[in-house]
């Protein structure tokens, strides 16, 4: 299976998640960037990256795993912070180089404790923060 | 000016933009992950990529410039189909790595025809295709 081989199919067509899954195109670094959103409200939370395991064990529990960059292992999102995403739904695009997460988010998706992480916006020629944090970072990554 | 650095600040903080322009964490490839969401339905329509170039052209004409990194150049996106997306507004997330643009899409997104990329659907063990075309793709790319 590759995904640009089916792009055709009617509606309704199917393939088993354990080929589509080898069909996956992950970078170099093994990687495959993810979109949050929020299934109800339709707001862009975050965007995150998956290796195999992490998009398999997000599959397997219904909570979201990612694989930190920065840390170099599987990230539970929510596990230090609880701030968790519940998986509703998972989809791939035409490429198969991009997941895109309907999630319930708990709180605040976002490290600076703010709903999302998009809170730069551009406007004429300044960039402004717009958004204000939901909850003290401090009392999400306290000992 | 770096993005982690202002994260604390309050609503109606600014930068200049060519200053947050210099500090945008393009990846090895001079890339960053650029979200396409439709902006009155909140519809997540695709991701692709975008150098600095791109993210300038897309600023200063007001009409989504990609990169195409299967074809090495600016990906002006409708120009060979006609299905423009018109930007809303841009916004950069927490880390600066990442671009959230909301848009007008005239048309089908993907060069499928469909709406959006995102039409593979993880249903239990099975990934099915669950959207339609809305144009025929044949009609998009003739000559």
């Amino acid at each position: 299976m590759n995904f640009k081989q089916h792009e055709q199919e009617p509606t309704g067509f199917s393939v088993a998640l354990t080929e589509a899954l080898d069909a996956v195109r992950f970078d170099a670094d093994g990687l495959i960037p993810a979109i949050a959103q929020q299934h109800d409200s339709g707001e862009v939370l975050m965007l995150a990256w998956m290796n195999r395991e992490a998009l398999e064990e997000t599959l397997r529990t219904g909570q979201v795993c990612y694989f930190s960059r920065s840390r170099g292992k599987l990230w539970r999102k929510g596990e230090s912070s609880g701030q968790w995403q519940k998986l509703m739904s998972l989809r791939f695009d035409c490429d198969g180089d991009c997941v895109l997460l309907a999630v319930d988010q708990t709180g605040a998706a976002c490290h600076t404790g703010r709903r999302d992480c998009f809170y730069w916006k551009v406007e004429g020629d300044r960039l402004v923060l717009d958004k204000a944090p939901l909850v003290d970072p401090a009392t999400l990554y306290s000992p």
